[in-house]
């Protein structure tokens, strides 16, 4: 397994959602500032990828979480590149609270992307040693996501601001439209414990994404299937989990 | 005056617009962030003004942006309690870079809002004392907020996650409904220079706000007039100044 990298972070009261508890999208931007970081660190940042006319892009994530941070919590953010094949970099993160007690884990899939045509490119040597991560040659297969049947759903226009210096939606923005949909009372009466997506295709400015939902309960298991659709086409999907908030 | 409370922040990529600079909303959720840390430092955090019934509310900004910060650089983000009248308290913020050169400063308009029945309560002195600010008698003049003549709009759903702790929609956000609507050519061809904004009345989850705007391009200054309303009513007057892009 490759290099650990660590980075502190304070809950500001803006990545806080009404019931103080951490925002979805926040953590997940903070999480990745950190894969950021570490690339940065082995002089392997945005720059030098784009020099091989390459960008990284997340394919999926797998969030398990065992309790939301709270504002104003001193969190320690790790990351670290687990193991790579022809074409897939597995990278896991993991949210600390200041007990040392595991908060979130979160397991995720990148890709490199080609600037140009947008196809996935083979992964480069050159771009992944420093890493030190695995050369393995199984593909991790990916926990199933279910499909929606017979859902509901709310219209999104992709924002300026929602868009970032790679001219693509922030992977972040997705979990806004996949959690804002379930509505005040929804979230307000549940939280997430685990949450499965799959990043299909990238939305761009000047598009408006429709964020389908359907709820499945069962006697076990409270559960969200969603869908990000542009047209009739599928552009993400997730599997959610809930149960009853604590605070 | 009073005292003054500087911290650390460093611009992260979630931060940063298409074009690498510091996004208007981040900035100001930022600023915020510095009063709120140096009034936990003071003992006079949220729960303590809320145990008076009170809560603090921000009317007024008058931002002059030197230059916006980028993306990765390292700010000192400072605050200052300057005065205070029976129902108006004046505070500043400023933003400075690396080599010290002052990027940002704002004026704010603070005041205590009873949080039954949302009017503005007088400045409680055991809530203000510790921040050592000077008493006046005098009203701040904030400088005038053009109306629109003739404008265009688009609707703006509030979300879930733009509300915060106490309920109501955070400040930062406003920012994204005044300039979201000026549209991707307008934004990545010009930066702002200075911004009045005004708020009249709080918005709240549920609600859907219509963000007008109009351009007055004079020989010497573009600018834009802006107003989010609600049915008819005024929520938040805003005017901005702007000049091209540098980057």
């Amino acid at each position: 397994m490759g290099k650990k990298y660590t980075a502190p972070y304070e809950v500001a009261y803006y990545d806080g959602d009404i019931t103080g508890s951490m925002k979805i999208p926040s953590m997940l931007a903070v999480v990745v500032k950190t894969s950021e970081d570490q690339s940065i660190l082995l002089n392997r940042d945005t720059d030098f990828i784009a020099s091989f006319g390459l960008g990284w892009v997340i394919t999926n994530y797998e969030i398990e979480i065992t309790r939301l941070p709270k504002v104003g919590e001193k969190l320690a953010v790790t990351t670290q590149a687990m193991s790579y094949n022809k074409y897939f970099c597995y990278r896991n993160f993991w949210i600390h609270d200041e007990a040392g007690n595991e908060c979130v884990l979160i397991k995720s899939t990148f890709v490199l992307m080609d600037q140009k045509n947008r196809k996935i490119s083979s992964v480069q040597p050159e771009i992944i040693a420093p890493y030190e991560s695995e050369k393995i040659t199984k593909i991790y297969r990916h926990q199933k996501i279910e499909k929606i049947e017979q859902g509901k759903f709310l219209t999104y226009r992709v924002r300026f601001f929602d868009i970032d210096g790679n001219q693509h939606v922030n992977n972040a923005i997705y979990f806004n439209w996949l959690l804002d949909v379930l509505g005040y009372d929804f979230l307000t009466t549940y939280e997430p414990t685990k949450i499965l997506v799959k990043f299909d295709k990238e939305v761009e400015y000047g598009q408006e994404v429709e964020s389908h939902y359907e709820l499945v309960e069962t006697a076990e298991q409270l559960k969200t299937r969603h869908e990000i659709q542009i047209a009739g086409q599928t552009y993400c999907e997730a599997n959610i989990e809930w149960q009853p908030r604590h605070n």
